[in-house]
């Protein structure tokens, strides 16, 4: 029942996991957490939107309790984050150009797992955007902070959901599944990068004197 | 496997899901977040009670991820307080109203719907319980505050919980379905809005000089 | 599908429980939470790391909701705590040590389920430490903290996760059920043991200027 992977895919999975990972683990080593605190934020992070959207499609066990390998990356990321942070901290440019391509590969392969497992369109679009920011939601609660995708700045989870949608969409509008996942993930990384670049925000409630 | 939905049952659940969407959004208003992140809590606020149920009792993928109306509710109901928040925050006591009737109604359906899946009768309690609080609990630990529920304050879990064991107990002691849920949401709705209206309190820990 | 469980493993299921929900009600009474409050943290101490290994590993609903009296020892602990909390308060050393023995039997008898569940020896690993130390980390999501597992201070996971490898791995290598049990399970305690008797730390990442 479960999508087959080629190696590529399988490869891009992975890297995707790594950065989030990284991302996490860099949290826990600012947040001055002992090394089990950087390794939970590491995997919280790498795999928590895959398993929140495993749970919810009923994919259990997740993918990433089937195969060694998608522990281990999260593990060896937080491993190398703590021993290795001043580095990757100052490659935050890169890392976030590499966050970009996790989010845009994570929406469109959420978005397309829930079809696969016989959702809706407009809930595999939900469940692809809870595959690409999850993780990092997990890891704000885990850290005591409103998750800051949910605050005001750059564009992170628009591009997102704009991605999956596309993916969750356009088969049913007769598009190819690598057609889809090609545009949509495309759209998502294109759109993040250039909301970095030109720092691009979300509407904000107008102010009223009444809240 | 799934219980059968009447259109009256369908159509008190999204009135239900709008009003607990709607307090998870002015939450978000009030934190000032970004209509993202307003959209994010009118979704776990209105949705989230209901995903931990069927996740637990089995009932996956979720109904709400079944059926596009329950996600369209509390996206409309995000985008709605995201414009008129400040007629919405004035409305706040007859807010208070509707949402003790979703709490009525979720923690009765959530107690049926766990005895459907072959839960016994305390469980099924449980499952009530979480069904009717769970949402809000999820919005508080997304914005990194207490869940208000846990807090001292007005009676809220308590009559919900209360409602939900009349439902789970009911039918076992020989009364029928209709019956129970009658009871058990009417004694959820008259208690919960009497403690609102009387201010009645949970009882709180006695005080000690060694804790 | 589930595995047999002893009168043995059960009792001794249920005094782990019952020592976790009592740590849990005690923040609660910290945090001057309402009586509904202390019982939410009490449930969700006790019950969490079951939960969370039960749904991942697709065991729904969890044990815990299919037999009444692991929701009355958490609701037990919880109403005790409620009453007596100066007194557990003051037994602190004494509740250590259960916890001690909590951990390593959740943690092992997590890893063992989640084996029976054909899970591979890593992710069951995984499922023993979350199984063990996951009910303290909702319970410190809830009252709005980065949980203390995560934080510097005494070896708490380290020792968990080691007594869960020795269960996941152990009957790879040829070693009987019972003898993983006992070695996984005694190696945690006396881990654990010792690091709160000779305060034993984690590592810690280096500092650096640049984080």
């Amino acid at each position: 029942m479960a999508p087959e992977h080629s190696t590529t895919l399988i490869v891009t999975d992975l890297v995707g996991i790594f950065v989030f990972a990284v991302t996490g683990a860099l949290v826990g080593v600012r947040k001055e957490l002992d090394v089990f605190g950087v390794l939970v934020l590491a995997l919280a992070t790498g795999l928590g939107g895959g398993f929140i959207r495993d749970v919810l499609i009923g994919a259990s066990p997740p993918a990433a309790l089937q195969d060694w390998r998608y522990l281990l990356v999260p593990v060896g990321a937080g491993l190398l984050t703590f021993w290795f942070h001043p580095t990757l901290g100052r490659l935050e440019k890169t890392m976030n150009v590499f966050d970009a391509a996790g989010l845009a590969l994570f929406g469109v392969a959420g978005a397309l797992k829930a079809l696969d497992y016989g959702l809706g369109p407009l809930p595999s679009t939900l469940m692809g955007l809870v595959t690409g920011i999850g993780g990092g939601m997990v890891r704000d609660m885990l850290t005591s902070r409103v998750p800051v995708v949910m605050q005001r700045g750059e564009l992170y989870a628009i591009p997102t959901a704009a991605g999956a949608a596309v993916a969750a969409f356009g088969p049913e509008a007769g598009f190819g599944t690598t057609t889809v996942a090609i545009v949509g993930g495309g759209l998502c990384f294109v759109w993040r990068t250039l909301a970095m670049w030109r720092h691009w925000h979300a509407p904000v409630p107008q102010r009223s004197a009444s809240v």
